[in-house]
């Protein structure tokens, strides 16, 4: 018996997956209408799952695009099955939302989704939905697929190993910074840029599984590059140093805090980039920069992986800089 | 780098997930450390995938021991992998809580985790550990296996086949009631029965998957033996009608409400009970039987399904008794 509207207002949670998530369903989600998805096993593949959740004030204001909230739900996810090497497939929503947030917004979620299923080749498997009487708890599962055998994970780096990261550095921190209020006398289309890049991660879904056999060791850039390299060195048993002047910048992080060692240590320390940061042999420096002009993403090498445990950011000189924060602290 | 404890009350999320969660983890876990979980593929088999998510206030209450807690989130997904003939093997737990949840109440959540991990022979994979301003949501996705193309849909019944159900029906139901102060005059271990009934399923794990060759429809029973029974009818376009009288009962529940068919009516239309409903060919009669013996599990007949649109519950003479609610509204 399918649940009736509870009110003029609202669909109801029945309605509500009936109309904006049932459309979303992979051939596995049996139309989210049994108690459990389907994924068939493929000869010679591993499954890579994930799961991180957003809340309300926390991770994103509630005045947000509900459509961003979802697109980056789901792209923190998806990085994370780029960071192991996986190709993503699908994932399982849990909503537990407020009671006075409406059919529209529920929508324009489901919207965001959609969009990013279509642009990143994954389907919805199935979850759940619940009201809370706090603010909304959004909590995504994210499935992917790899060759057994071929994971990156994060303890393989080795002394001698060359430090490479995707993309540019600090962004994101700096876009939430300009959410804030700082940086008001920097040009709009940097403003932009800085916010979009908070707001919308760019998973690495292509780079990750081509790093198959190129990379020791990876992870992606969440908590901030230091902080995160740091993590790869504690579970490699290993130490890094990092050429600040290497760290890579924006045009319009540049623009709001200049291109000076200390302006990339600060950047370094932010977190949310969501930007691949990988350990590799250095003979593969040549196949690394043919991968990164073949997807048209910048590649940096900005440093090496030692045996002195601990990660050093170091100027022109071998120097090491002082760093007031490695990266977010979780709690 | 690792997380320091944030103060001397907690360990912060790191050193949470160090001492309490990490412990839980399987094989594929990767010790919690890495971006993602791996899953090898086996030749043959297909993977369930579900998630069901708790909410402090809603699905349980701020007092209840959360060792208890944790066994029924767990269960209640082990329950939609049974209901699918699957076998649980894995799960993703995320967490969001609010802060002044001590450390104690998680090492008892995790503990009351572990001990259900045993008993039904699953591994934590991951998940995400978050804070919230509001009441704890807790979402769990569990994992199971199954020999591909065994599952058992909602969709598959057909007119004559028998409707089984496990177990007793109402017992949960009646056990919150007793939590909200009812039935005060019922003897205390009746009154214990119930309770622990409501907050500790029993998913059907042995019979979901040996049903897989039997049963031509099953869900688990959440909703209420009469809402369940109709989202089968209406998942596979055809009807049911139940005989009150065949509604199994627990001693506890008869002594609570009697056994007349008014009563049943009623319990078949209260919720959590976690049973396995399913529809089977009246020739498996004998098999499920035998299955119910060996298992020691009760498994009644206790209608059929027919061509006629909806569910109706009739008495001895086969006269349609009026059901004031079919079972739990969602939202």
């Amino acid at each position: 018996m399918p649940a009736e509207p509870g009110s003029g207002e609202s669909l109801g949670e029945f309605g509500r997956i009936r109309r904006f998530f049932a459309p979303l369903a992979g051939p596995g989600g049996l139309d989210l209408r049994d108690d459990a998805a389907l994924i068939d096993s493929t000869a010679g593949t591993s499954l890579a799952v994930t799961a991180d959740a957003i809340v309300c004030g926390v991770h994103y204001l509630p005045e947000d695009p509900p459509e961003l909230i979802a697109r980056k739900l789901l792209r923190v996810n998806l990085s994370d099955l780029a960071a192991m090497g996986a190709r993503p497939r699908y994932y399982l929503l849990t909503t537990a939302l407020p009671r006075d947030v409406t059919d529209d917004w529920v929508a324009r979620f489901a919207a965001g989704l959609g969009e990013d299923q279509r642009r990143y080749g994954v389907a919805l498997l199935g979850g759940d939905s619940v009201a809370t009487a706090g603010p909304a708890v959004l909590s995504l599962t994210a499935i992917g697929e790899l060759a057994t055998g071929s994971e990156i994970r994060r303890s393989g780096a080795r002394a001698g190993d060359r430090v490479w990261v995707s993309g540019t550095i600090g962004d994101a921190g700096l876009g939430l910074a300009v959410l804030r209020g700082a940086y008001p006398q920097l040009a709009a289309e940097h403003r932009a840029a800085l916010v979009e890049r908070y707001r919308l991660p760019q998973p690495r879904v292509e780079l990750g599984p081509r790093l198959a056999h190129l990379a020791h060791a990876m992870l992606d850039v969440s908590d901030g590059l230091l902080a995160d390299l740091a993590h790869v060195c504690e579970a490699s048993g290993v130490g890094a140093h990092i050429e600040a002047a290497a760290v890579p910048l924006s045009a319009a992080a540049a623009a709001a805090v200049g291109q000076g060692v200390e302006a990339r240590a600060r950047l370094a320390a932010m977190g949310d980039d969501y930007e691949l940061l990988f350990a590799a042999a250095p003979e593969t420096t040549e196949s690394i920069n043919r991968l990164s002009a073949s997807l048209a993403l910048p590649i940096a090498p900005i440093g090496w992986i030692d045996s002195v445990a601990g990660v050093r950011l170091v100027d022109g000189n071998g120097t090491e800089i002082p760093v007031a924060s490695m990266g977010y602290r979780h709690f």
